[in-house]
């Protein structure tokens, strides 16, 4: 992974660029951070000409690690207005890495709206026109792609919304097994790669040469460390088994499981979509359904699904538990059925789910349509596609479509939609919502691990704890690998040091690599105060300030200044 | 002017309050500054509890001084997210004044929307339950309150699109006689007084008493001083006869005229909506139609109008420059006819002209309609009366409609549309629209008038131009006074502490007001930094520094660094 691949989107000139040594050490978001902070302007237009569009490999992309070979897929975000990484299964990032690619950057814009295919293949790419995909769905597009790519390559695209340049669009990308769609949802990214007039990215990666490793059988040690670990870990039984969705039952409990647009925090019909069910509806109707599937060829955990009709036919690959919450009881729907089929047209379209679910519930706010109403849910969703006048709006994102129909309660940090986790009764990720660069992301340091250690809804010390997972949550996405590989690291933190020394030939401690999460953080932190998104204002709406959340009762009541010094807190150099 | 009146939307509630020493001498414009940043939170929602919505009288609001009397209306803008004052001109201001109220604030907000009537009479208040207007157009609304209040109330109201809480929405006001519908259109402060549940503010002065004044006989002499420059100053004759719409022909030989959504800045067809043009009309059709108009009783320049159809009957009253260019030209729309027409449904539905024109030039440019179709054009104005989606999308403002119709040439600066000066070849104003607290808003500092001094389009000396004249409109804008009174206070800056002193029995000089005026700026700037709109970030939209705006073929570049070290700059502490 020494090479960028620059594309300008323009001129359709193509070049490959040797990493700079820092570069070289610098993978996934951390590398988006430094690269969009220095090499382009933050004040920049998201959608415009000065934007980039990065797709990046992780430190550990190419490597046999359990979970690695995820994608980060970063740029200058339509919703917030400032630097975004998005991070993403699948199988095209270990084929980005496979290829020597740290990244791929997409520069300039066309002249005119097109759908074009940048192709790679063994160091060598072309953006090649496509006009047949306009206008395509996701799954269809994959379809083309690998018909006239054959099955092996991996792909990212996006939907018609993607090419409307709407703000809540994502990136979607194919699985090893042609299966699953993965989704790169959050921040827009999806209208910052159509406004680059590319549809799709297909890696081909079957002239790899094997990975540059500095120390393979160091490598392959610690690898083992860490599978052996996530085996033994008792969390990655349940995963296996309930994946992402097993969190529903204890959010639910701790009431902060968005409910009717964030008015409660707990939903009568919860066990009708917790993981539980789920995943006995997984394996009592059988047919294209399955559980206990990867998202990445290799992971150990394979915490992901096929979720299936009565009939035994896929609705959506895969069900995970921010869909649920968001496209369900979000907007007050316990048919899990159908909201699945939520998920699926939300994929296909190529909005992010989080945002869209978060859009939908305001708009039931409105009374467009009642909670609970999934036909007319869907109906959105199929207005998005479309680019209706009202499914532009909803595509949009949550703080357009509340500014649009004059909603007070907007469930959303720097305009961005807040995931599952309403923090007034989960604190501390009200503080990574508000501080974090990247707006309301529960990936940018998600508190709800930390609920069994402490009380959830008091106001001490989360934002302590706020600033140790987010500097984590850069760690694990700048090694491209999975937030369930925690249970390793937290065991040993040395291991990620082990890791990356057995790879690139360095001699970190942990230490290093806590400071390279550090100055990944300032960087973003100052990409978005020179984008005039002042990184020191951190707030979360109002109204969670005001109403409290039944059924706990709670307020988000931690001051803001307290938050704003959230960068000058100290963290334990040693603990993960 | 010794008074405020304390209005709690939620409880009803109403007290008089006196002025503490420093808000007596604090008038309109600084008033506001000074008031939201010390009274408000900055970071509130716009349409929010804690957000306060400000009708304030000028320092000199109750003074025989020409084109005194006019009202600022402020408050936090749904449009920008920062501080915003919108001046106006007829019959209320000066009755708010006489009642003795430097200001009446509007504080939290109903539970249900509403459209109640704040009544003021002989420093008495009440809400009074008005449920018969709602979305009731503005010229409808004023009949409703004449009859019920009499024909010598001053009103102001919003129409449908503040009650709908539009980011574009305006207040309204009437003038002496009835006939003409004065507007405070920028910054969206019509939703903010929907927001309140305030259909309309009554001011009844009936009973009003003598000003309180420091010295008659010193104030009176002054004011005849002003009146005589004023007289005797070549361009009032120009105003008195063509009004505000004379610059017309100026601004397309400049190249600055805003044409087909800020695609050229010049319009073939100019010559058919001059101010020539529309003066030539008036007078040949007679019947309703006047010009030489004032907007408040005893301005003695007079350059409003009345436009009539052929038939003689009342199309709208008043047109001007800024809508005739942002309605006209901008749309492609030649026919003056349609372009006061277009203006009037802006009014009635409650809507700047400026934005409004600004979203549907950005509708034409996304295909949604042609340049030209002013038929098209009325149906999208109203469609915001009526809440369509389309609508909604229109009436929440440029940056929105760009962001939503995925328009790459949106005209904004800090999310509100730009008037009808293009900064490609009028630099100055580039300067004030990106560096300015209230985002691109021409009365905070219009360069045109340095036309004639210096080359409009030229780098140098912009900067500092842009700073004097934002320290004059603070001053105008603060006495409650109409910018076309400055030949007076240029001619003799000594006349605006002489003013101040004889009402006040104060000791100032004119470097005195000037510092008041700066003072005003760096509250305004203060209040958006703790908003989280940084002040110090200025710049105007990418298109601008990269298309060259025919005929003349200028982008805008001035360095955004230089603008952004305006406040630095050094002001002669003589020169008004």
């Amino acid at each position: 992974m020494n090479n960028l691949l620059l594309v300008n989107t323009r001129t359709k000139k193509i070049e490959a660029e040797s990493c700079t040594d820092k570069q070289r050490l610098t993978g996934g978001r951390s590398f988006i951070a430094h690269y969009l902070l220095n090499n382009s302007d933050p004040a920049c237009e998201p959608l415009g000409r000065k934007s980039k569009f990065i797709v990046a490999s992780g430190l550990l992309g190419d490597t046999a690690l359990t979970t690695s070979g995820r994608s980060s897929i970063g740029g200058k975000s339509p919703l917030t207005g400032g630097i975004k990484e998005s991070n993403v299964g699948g199988a095209a990032g270990r084929k980005l890495a496979n290829l020597g690619f740290r990244a791929i950057i997409l520069e300039d814009m066309p002249q005119e709206p097109s759908t074009g295919v940048l192709y790679v293949k063994n160091g060598k790419a072309e953006i090649i026109s496509f006009p047949g995909l306009k206008c395509r769905e996701v799954s269809d597009t994959f379809d083309v792609l690998f018909d006239r790519f054959g099955k092996n390559v991996g792909i990212y695209c996006i939907g018609p919304a993607g090419e409307m340049g709407l703000a809540s669009a994502c990136v979607a990308t194919s699985d090893h097994t042609g299966q699953q769609l993965r989704v790169a949802g959050r921040g827009g990214m999806g209208a910052v790669m159509g406004s680059k007039g590319i549809k799709a990215i297909v890696i081909d990666d079957s002239d790899k040469k094997k990975p540059d490793t500095y120390d393979r059988k160091a490598l392959s040690s610690a690898a083992k460390e860490v599978a052996k670990i996530i085996r033994d870990d008792p969390k990655t039984e349940n995963r296996h088994d309930f994946g992402t969705p097993a969190v529903l039952s204890m959010c639910n409990s701790l009431g902060i499981l968005p409910t009717r647009n964030f008015s409660s925090g707990s939903f009568e019909d919860a066990d009708k979509i917790s993981g539980e069910k789920v995943a006995e509806l997984i394996l009592k109707r059988g047919g294209d359904a399955r559980r206990g599937l990867p998202c990445v060829r290799g992971c150990s955990i394979q915490c992901s699904n096929i979720f299936a009709d009565k009939n035994g036919k896929k609705l959506v690959a895969s069900l995970q538990y921010e869909n649920i919450a968001l496209l369900g009881s979000n907007c007050g729907i316990s048919d899990i059925d159908a909201i699945a089929v939520l998920n699926d047209r939300c994929n296909q379209v190529g909005v992010d789910t989080i945002e869209t679910g978060a859009s939908i519930g305001v708009a039931m706010e409105a009374g467009l349509l009642e909670f609970g109403d999934s036909d007319g849910a869907r109906d959105l969703i199929d207005q998005i596609g479309r680019g209706t006048y009202l499914g532009r709006i909803i595509g949009s994102g949550v703080s357009v479509t509340g500014k649009v129909l004059n909603v007070k309660r907007i469930p959303a940090v720097k305009g961005q939609a807040m995931p599952a986790y309403d923090p007034r009764s989960l604190k501390g990720i009200g503080v990574t919502y508000s501080s974090s660069a990247m707006g309301a992301d529960h990936t940018a340091g998600n508190a709800l691990e930390m609920a069994k250690f402490m009380d959830p809804a008091a106001r001490d010390g989360q934002v302590e704890v706020s600033l140790r997972l987010q500097i984590r949550g850069v760690i694990l996405d700048s090694l491209g690998v999975c937030l369930f590989i925690r249970p390793a690291f937290v065991k040993d933190p040395g291991l990620v040091a082990r890791l990356i020394n057995a790879k690139y030939g360095t001699d970190y401690d942990y230490p290093d690599i806590q400071k390279m999460a550090i100055d990944c953080l300032k960087a973003e932190r100052k990409f978005n105060d020179l984008a005039g998104l002042p990184a020191d204002r951190c707030d979360i709406p109002e109204f969670m300030r005001e109403e409290p959340l039944p059924p706990k009762n709670n307020v988000f009541d931690i001051p803001r200044d307290e938050i704003e010094d959230i960068f000058k807190a100290k963290v334990p150099a040693e603990i993960f």
